[in-house]
């Protein structure tokens, strides 16, 4: 496989094929015989490992708990809650036989998990001493989009987390919503460096059977919004659809609160797009499967010595950080470095016989591509700074991205110029699916991506329909 | 939920109705909505969750990678190599239609991965500098099964491992199967305490596509054998139907050599019915998602008093070991008892005002039922040897267990007498597949079960058909 690495071979503001490369020569995944679905190939698989590992021991901390419900939902089950079934029902894939048998019943593969789950929610729920129940599940789930797919962010087959928690009030219910967004953007922020919009989504673009969703929106380096983790307020609509209720403590029957909540595996996508360069993938080191690259620079005559100052150099810093010593002999440090840089990896340490000459070794960033000769006794030390550094780099420089990205505007015409320039418009709006409707038709692409909660309040007019507006909104194009 | 737990009502010895309830009343899993398929609760699923970190480290510690590949799998695709699509096909869910649109092709639901791995790495591998190729992932798999299904044990969707490996020579795929069947047996012994026979299936039960199979076979309480982990080695069948070749160092041509292997959630079933007792469910301290349950007994007088001396005794106890205190007030302490013993708690503290007054607890152990009273400020000290002690009872009961019923025959009137006395036989075999049919119809629910690889020479004749025996096989009833 290695044989093929080349470098990138457009720049990144041509985005679509830049990602397009980038995906296929970091060896993050590959397409698969069934169309729309992809192979999620080691280099992407361990960060989704370690992006699952921070989400759930924070869920378990708060008192979630990890279950695992059947990946076939019958097709009466799915049926159960109106909204719900018509947001999914298009994209279904269907099981219809067993072996040579006709099943009497059609399964959905599980585009999301409600309605199984709440199917046994319903049995297992009788008093308010059941509640709150707050389970979630990692898995896989199936929609069968019909768009172009695009690794990692539009696919056939995606893995995520699906919480999905019962209260036994509103308050309650609603009082969870701070807590998994703040853990979600906990982790969006100081392990993936992605700064995000978070609000309500319009009326329109809510999760099929919500109250309300609130979104965390992350902006594309073609200007595009994209959503990532959300969390769903679904009020009493599925606890009456399936009867989930409680006795309360006066013995009167309740009707259950519940929310639900996810990130994906898009997320990765997300980050290997936004932080990526002309040369490639670059990493956050919080969570890059190798931080410190070692490449020794081998001639003949010196080679048995290099390795050798290289490897100690490996074993000093492999306590803290994850290493790797390249020491292949058949291809040149050049094309060494070109590979590390096309994967992201975020230090590499250079040594040749002149630097171990001089006892040093040159330390380069990827973020940056700044190089600093050191004495080799000072490596140990200086790495955990610099991997701190370039962490931080990549966060500020994406919050500065976005924040630059965003234009106030209160026309339509405005709102059309700026979306159309790659910018995320912020403006008072009227939140109704039908002025959203006319939005659409007028700037090609766009939407509505949320409403931060923290705003002044929208005293004015709607910019696109002149009726009253209700709160500020983020438009702009999206996947 | 916790008001339906009563103990369990029928003794061991009646195995069957004993495992049902078992399952029920110690919140393991409960049926679904979909016939064949359970729900994995959060009781089972966090011991399933510990034994995949167990496992999965030491796959990552001998350089196996985890990636995922799609659910789906095109018809075409799982039909390329006949043994293989001949024992699946009859069991495959199949995908006909997304949304309201049929499929071109239909796809498999995966019963297995090979088909869907082998067709990416027939692209990905063109040099002997790509091998080996060491792949894992974890994920559900579906395979429907007509027969009756039970919980954990057999049905219609579990989740597993499945490890797929890719070697330049017949000798470096072959010398992985004893690394992975240590790091198998490890992990059963050492923390599930179940010991297995070990050894290779018979040409009639070796997995469908594979040169040959090892298998871990476990023995039930019923005296039935069921198989665990097992690892197949597959020569070059798969390599050949899907082209997985490479240029070797001198330019030529060559298939490459692939093994597969795999541990399922089957074995939180098997853990759960070889330790289990007429109480309930008793879990081995390794595995356990409470070690160490806390009691208080209370009176209205004293419960402050003894509520905190129990808080003292979590906190001393909590950096070492997962300890839950049972503070509630509306349960008895009879109730509670029951409640934990039914769930399997491997260790019980009880401390009432008595206790107290002599600075004294009681500590129980599940596996005995033995009781103690202790010094309260002796029992950090005390707690961890007395979990390795229920840890090691537990898996030198079960050997002993296993040794006993495990019978040398040389006759097959012996070898039904003894199986249908719920034995394991050990005899002399020809190892054909029409001896093993004739066995079957012979000794009504008997198979093969595996062929140790450390045994004295089969010289005699084979027990059943009385031609030569190649080896000794262990033979019972089976899952």
């Amino acid at each position: 496989m290695a044989k093929d690495i080349k470098g990138i071979t457009v720049k990144k503001e041509n985005f679509s094929e830049w990602y397009t490369q980038v995906i296929q020569k970091a060896d993050l995944a590959d397409y698969s015989a069934v169309s729309g679905c992809i192979v999620y190939k080691p280099n992407s698989y361990l960060i989704w490992e370690k992006i699952k590992h921070l989400v759930d021991q924070r869920f378990k901390s708060v008192g979630i708990k990890n279950a695992y419900f059947p990946l076939f939902i019958p097709e009466k089950l799915l049926q159960k809650e109106e909204a719900h079934v018509e947001g999914f029902s298009p994209e279904v894939a269907w099981v219809t036989h067993a072996g040579k048998t006709k099943l009497d019943e059609r399964l959905a593969v599980r585009p999301t998990s409600e309605t199984i789950m709440y199917d046994s929610y319903a049995k297992w729920i009788r008093s308010h001493k059941d509640l709150p129940l707050r389970l979630n599940q990692w898995c896989n789930v199936v929609r069968w989009e019909f768009k172009h797919p695009i690794p990692f962010l539009r696919g056939r087959e995606f893995l995520w987390n699906e919480g999905h928690t019962v209260f036994a009030t509103k308050k309650e219910a609603e009082a969870e919503k701070d807590q998994i967004i703040n853990i979600y953007n906990d982790v969006c922020e100081n392990y993936l460096a992605l700064p995000s919009l978070i609000g309500k989504k319009s009326e329109k673009e809510k999760f099929a059977g919500a109250e309300y969703t609130v979104s965390m929106e992350f902006l594309m380096p073609n200007g595009k919004g994209i959503q990532g983790p959300d969390f769903h307020h679904d009020g009493q609509n599925f606890a009456k659809a399936f009867d989930i209720s409680f006795l309360d403590e006066k013995g009167t029957k309740q009707y259950a609160w519940q929310n639900t909540f996810a990130i994906t595996t898009r997320m990765l996508g997300i980050m290997f797009a936004i932080h990526g360069d002309d040369k490639g993938l670059v990493l956050p080191p919080q969570l890059a499967p190798i931080q410190v690259v070692i490449v020794p620079i081998l001639f003949e005559k010196t080679k048995a010595k290099v390795l050798k100052a290289c490897q100690k150099i490996k074993d000093s810093l492999s306590p803290n950080f994850s290493v790797h010593l390249d020491n292949r002999e058949d291809y040149s440090p050049g094309w060494k470095f070109n590979e590390w840089e096309v994967k992201g990896i975020p230090v590499r340490i250079e040594i040749g016989p002149r630097d171990l000459e001089k006892n040093q070794a040159v330390l380069v960033r990827r973020d940056t591509g700044e190089k600093k000769s050191l004495s080799i006794s000072s490596l140990a030390k200086k790495v955990g700074p610099l991997l701190n550094q370039i962490q931080d780099n990549l966060l500020q420089k994406a919050k500065s991205h976005l924040k630059k990205s965003i234009v106030k505007v209160t026309t339509l015409a405005e709102a059309k110029k700026q979306i159309n320039d790659q910018k995320i418009v912020f403006a008072p709006w009227c939140n109704t699916s039908q002025c959203e409707e006319n939005i659409k038709d007028k700037i090609s692409g766009a939407k509505s991506l949320n409403s931060p909660s923290k705003q002044s309040k929208a005293t004015g007019k709607c910019f696109a329909c002149a009726k009253k507006a209700t709160s500020h909104f983020y438009f702009g194009k999206s996947y």
